[in-house]
């Protein structure tokens, strides 16, 4: 095997070009059994391995610097750069993260996960080396959908005019994560259809040089034109066209969906998947039946509608009612906006981890005018996922903008009518959070009025400790209550952005402690708001959450332990301040 | 007058070309006037009277839709709009806003003050537009150096294939705030210079149809082309080359100093500006020092360089380390992490209310990577501001960010030694919030080691009650202690971003109220934190700060008193609390 003489960038340049070719298809077939062991970003691997040989074969890394963008194209990377191990030996598949992470290796610069940063980040490395006058190649390697994130188009409007060296390696596989939307592809297409001599030219407008590589998975090809661009003296685009899942037929064809997949999604014999009702399930039913009736209704997503979905059936089906931006959450939220503002009803679907890229839209373009939208957020919540994909922090961003109602469902019927009833209302910006937890009916129909705005529930009213279960962690209210013995008041706040004085006040005659249980960041989140209430007061309060920190593939169960999130931690403790 | 004719955009379509550039004039000299009495942006709006005039001529607003970019260049429209007595009657000149404001006005559709957003806030109209199957145009007025912000990009890459009407116009007065920075802006010189000729055009790349005026103050042949693209069914830019400032000899010749001006700058006798050292001054004369020492120093900013002071001459002093990446803060961050990790030093200094374009790469790109920058955020704190420029928002949005540590000066002594501190240390992401309140010296140099993180500082030990001053408050604490006339304990917190366990919990000893006083949104901000510390404690603790409100042009002692930031209200509350 060629990977067995390979344990660091040089050993790929004393190959021949066979071997090179040979190293390729190793490495492809590692991907694939390994990633379908563990799961993991398939077809973007899959596709930029001759581009990664290629570069470390022209390059001198880490004199030379590779940054990768959004990072999940870095497999061939890691494997090339002494971390084959994670890819080849089944017991350690989890040795390595599934993004660059500088503490691995030299080879990597950043941890990376969020697209569309890799210029902005490998422009300040080449800003770096010229003041402090140093030589060496930068490299940006992005594309894969990431090239319309305005972070993106930001830096590459500013690393065109560096006036040094900098090369911007375009991964054009015709594909986002869905298929692609934007102005900016229809460019992409017409330059790899007219062999990159289009004189319209969206790189060569911002001020870059610019070389096709139309044959962007051959080694010799993509070796020769990084020479050539090697050392340039200013700012240059590479534009390799590649073909995402390469090497795995399913993944060529179906491209979607073999952008990530589950374990063993390539097994023979795969028991068909059995569908189970969820949040995700009853929203895009939802969505559908209310598109139908009011032909206002408008589904947004950013470049991710799988997450939410939104498959090929659901787009079909909703025609222009269904809008899909590309990356670009910062367009996505004003657009909502806008369209909110010119009457229509805009729904907006988003991962917790990415409406992070759009705070200033939601404040300024959308609180600051009240425009009714709904902007549904997913999968928020603490969890075992990779640094760059937390979902701890919406809370703490989202509602502690003015004007925004943001809601935390604990069930299916509430969640269904706070939908229906966001949709129609023209007063708010509403945001709900999708629960995180699994399906839970109560099968009689709510019937709340949501327009009267930060009225907590009252789940069941007793005396002395009272336990705020926020969304998610509602059953955690119950479950601590029960492990308790006593007949704490179990309260369902439902609004995260507002208290519900009234309530808050009538529990001091006859409550001793207030609990806020929530499934998010602590600091700048809600529990923090109900001890500032309490603050002036006899009331003792005890917020449960998540720690200010970014953790890392960490254990749920393990982070609950440290968070003290469990029913017995959390019993001790309400016992010790009430005893 | 032809301007007492002009009651709404239906009487701008009843003049000859004639009394159109006479309206022209008549505007441009009640601008002149108005704010060289009041103060406001001035450059800009002299520059758009005569595209103003002719959208107003051509359009038939509301029916079709003008969005006004950052809506700085908003007056010749109000004036056209209903709103003219606010420029021609001395006793309204503040009766309405500097920018577009809807309830004032059935032509505004949006609050908007934050550049980059009309071309996303516009698409959304149009899309709700064709939702509704209604027609009318839909048109988005960019330009003035906001075209290079990240959620413009993202909104033009879309917009270009909204596959229905929708008109650009782009202002390109050759300017930003100050001169123009990015490959993008050397497109449109390139497009001025050929008559829009050139085949590499930016605006097309992305799939706009294209129009150049190149006499973007001859309202004759804007009328032509506003007629040519009126209904077009495909979105197109009309790219207008103004003339910023035009009318006004000193705004023409400079355009960066008369872009937004002081009361009473024009007129004659001026006595000469007293120079005051200031925060702002002694920030540029550290980093001007600071860069000669260190070549590996660079000053950065987003497109707002006078704000902070970095003048032509700092400019040139500085050299290839400064750097201004135009409007463009998400990439200002990230470039600033990868110029730390490259090993040089950066230092940006950005104002309150511009730092929330830029969460996400706060988070990612800075913060989960750890990078030493430093990051001088100017302006934070309560201020009888526009809705649109509130500074009062940069703590929660920062300070709950995992890895940032953000310091509150409350002196000369003290922000130098951070910021000495911060440049050269290599741990932590740093934020340093400028005081806003007037330059303050102990004259004995701060030998605090703040590489000892979240450790306050008392200021003065007593017993019972504690105040916690943070930053621009610390005087206020000083206040409240006077006015209480009890021997208060009074902390100054410096740190933002953590809490100095060890101390708070040395004051349950002693002390039974904790006051925390903070310049900015008490929602998710500095206190809460204190409160959540003592929730499960007999300490009380009171909380100030501003309410989770958008508030408009509102006298800062009015919104003191709102907020009870009184020395009075809160020694009063005090009293209440521990009697």
């Amino acid at each position: 095997m060629i990977l067995d003489k390979i344990n660091s960038p040089d050993d790929v340049k004393k190959l021949s070009l066979l071997e090179m070719q040979n190293l390729a298809e190793e490495i492809r077939e590692a991907i694939i059994k390994k990633v379908n062991t563990t799961g993991g970003h398939f077809g973007p691997n899959l596709g930029i391995v001759e581009a990664t040989i290629a570069l470390h074969y022209v390059f001198n890394s880490p004199a030379d610097k590779i940054v990768y963008d959004v990072s999940h194209q870095c497999y061939p990377h890691k494997m090339l750069t002494g971390r084959k191990e994670g890819f080849l030996e089944p017991e350690k598949y989890s040795k390595y993260t599934g993004y660059t992470a500088p503490e691995e290796c030299e080879h990597d610069f950043f941890k990376v996960g969020h697209t569309s940063t890799s210029v902005s980040l490998a422009s300040g490395l080449a800003k770096a080396r010229d003041l402090k006058g140093e030589g060496g190649n930068i490299i940006a390697l992005i594309g894969d959908g990431s090239l319309s994130g305005g972070e993106a188009l930001e830096g590459l409007d500013n690393a065109a005019v560096l006036g040094s060296n900098f090369i911007v390696v375009v991964n054009d596989n015709d594909q986002s994560i869905a298929e692609n939307h934007g102005g900016l592809y229809d460019n992409l297409k017409l330059l790899r259809e007219t062999d990159g001599k289009a004189e319209c030219n969206f790189f060569k407008s911002l001020g870059f040089g610019y070389v096709l590589v139309k044959e962007g998975n051959n080694v010799e090809k993509l070796i020769e034109t990084f020479k050539r661009v090697k050392d340039s003296p200013h700012p240059v685009v590479v534009h390799i066209c590649t073909q995402k899942g390469k090497g795995c037929k399913a993944a060529e064809e179906n491209r979607e969906n073999f952008h990530w997949i589950l374990p063993h999604t390539l097994d023979e014999n795969q028991p068909a998947p059995v569908f189970e009702e969820s949040y995700t399930s009853i929203t895009r039913e939802y969505i559908l039946n209310k598109a139908k009736e009011d032909k206002t209704v408008i589904a947004i997503n950013a470049g991710t509608p799988g997450v939410f979905g939104f498959d090929k059936e659901f787009r079909a089906q909703m025609g222009k009612q269904y809008l899909d931006v590309g990356i670009a959450e910062e367009h996505a939220v004003a657009c909502a906006s806008g369209i909110a503002t010119g009457g229509a009803k805009p729904i907006f679907a988003v991962m917790s981890s990415f409406i992070q890229r759009t705070y200033d839209q939601m404040s300024q373009d959308l609180c600051l005018n009240n425009s009714p939208i709904t902007m549904l957020v997913y999968w928020g919540g603490i969890s075992g996922a990779d640094a760059t994909h937390l979902c701890t922090f919406d809370i703490p961003l989202i509602s502690n903008i003015p004007n925004m109602v943001y809601l935390a469902p604990t069930n299916k019927e509430e969640y269904l009518k706070m939908l229906d009833w966001s949709v129609d209302q023209t007063e708010h910006p509403v945001a709900i959070r999708v629960p995180m937890c699994g399906l839970k009916s109560t099968g009689v129909e709510d019937t709340t009025d949501y327009s009267v705005l930060n009225k907590y529930k009252v789940v069941s009213k007793c005396e002395k400790v009272a336990i705020l279960g926020l969304g998610n962690f509602l059953g955690l209210a119950h479950k601590v209550k029960e492990e308790l013995k006593i007949n704490a008041t179990i309260i369902n706040p439902v609004f995260m952005t507002g208290l519900d004085t009234e309530l808050l006040e009538e529990l001091k005659k006859d409550h001793s402690l207030v609990v806020t249980l929530e499934d998010g960041e602590l600091d700048g989140g809600f529990g923090e708001k109900i001890a500032r209430f309490y603050g002036n007061s006899d009331m003792k309060v005890l917020n449960y959450g998540a720690k200010k920190e970014f953790t890392d593939r960490i254990a749920l169960d393990e982070l609950y332990k440290r968070y003290h999130l469990t029913k017995e931690q959390i019993a001790d403790e309400i016992r010790a301040c009430i005893s």
